[in-house]
């Protein structure tokens, strides 16, 4: 069956929640640093196609709490540490979607589709 | 409004794509290289949760016209040189899609939504 | 032969030139977004032990010269569109590093290496 | 000071590393896929100039361990999971490199320099 508009919007989140996620994690990621590489990383999300607003908060007290258990002062992003939305519109429908962690892995989720 | 099963199936298959795309964009291939990579995609994205299949070839032809223009015998992987498909499954959802170039842009899209 | 000081600030140097373009190549960016990912690449490289300082200029002059070849207004970031240092400190010894475009591919130098 | 041929073949030494980790690190990987996976990388970066050969064993027990402690049967190649050695040649100087696990980190490691 041809996909419908809103079963293509569900798609196009999901491509910009799958970019996001591999082409950021393994970053070199401090608390000092996160700020500026989350501010990255909504706008680099931002141009792709349909997307309209990517929110990133990067858990600076998750880093520390990672980091006080080491040697070094910084580690690589990864789901842990990162708090994502995304919001998608394609012809008239609007998706949100959320990266939680869920039994310690990052889980890309729809949270609703209107329109 | 709450996401249907097959909206779910949709995401699930955006993000596979993301995942895809952005995880390997950038590797070094050669015509030589070339499959050993596309079956360490394939292999890769299957992890994925509700990925039943997915078919990755490196068109080595292109590839091979990209390096005939320099003088290295490498390139970096991108989109002008994949066709990806991937199959998801979603609460007894199939979703297909598919990698094209459309005007020099790998175009990323659903082919069709059954169940 | 064991490595010299010398010597492994110059392994230093390079991991972290090898680091930065396999993380951030194939990154979404459009001339509005160069900027925040010039600065976010800059903070998480020198992040990495041994590197005192990273400049990273986009070339956003090159990049509106791409777009205006295709439909879209982003691509995906790759040598062409950067212009990278990397100062390295190990030991006492200083390595100077730079990446230039040289027939069309990124070529990743050493400068100089002094102390 | 102008570097030297052995200085330089360092450089590119780690330059590959450096490649390899940020291209790879986040890989969906599994016991299955592992095999493809490391196959992959070994020609991937063997494209790089001056490199001579790459060995990447990935550390299925390893693997197996991390996957045991929670629901899902894949996870993120990390340096946790990689065993890597690269040889790079250059103007007459072989350098062996290294990845090794240290107090938890992927240190790179010069092996020797030798010619």
């Amino acid at each position: 069956m041809d996909p419908s508009d809103a079963q293509t919007a569900c798609f196009e989140a999901g491509i910009k929640f799958g970019s996001l996620y591999h082409q950021f994690a393994g970053t070199p990621v401090s608390p000092d640093s996160a700020d500026s590489l989350a501010r990255a990383i909504e706008e680099a999300i931002e141009n792709q196609p349909h997307c309209e607003a990517v929110t990133v908060e990067i858990l600076t007290e998750e880093l520390e709490r990672a980091l006080a258990d080491g040697p070094a002062d910084y580690t690589e992003l990864t789901g842990r540490f990162l708090d994502v939305e995304i919001l998608v519109e394609y012809e008239g429908h609007t998706v949100r979607t959320r990266m939680e962690m869920e039994d310690g892995y990052p889980l890309m989720r729809l949270v609703d589709v209107d329109g």
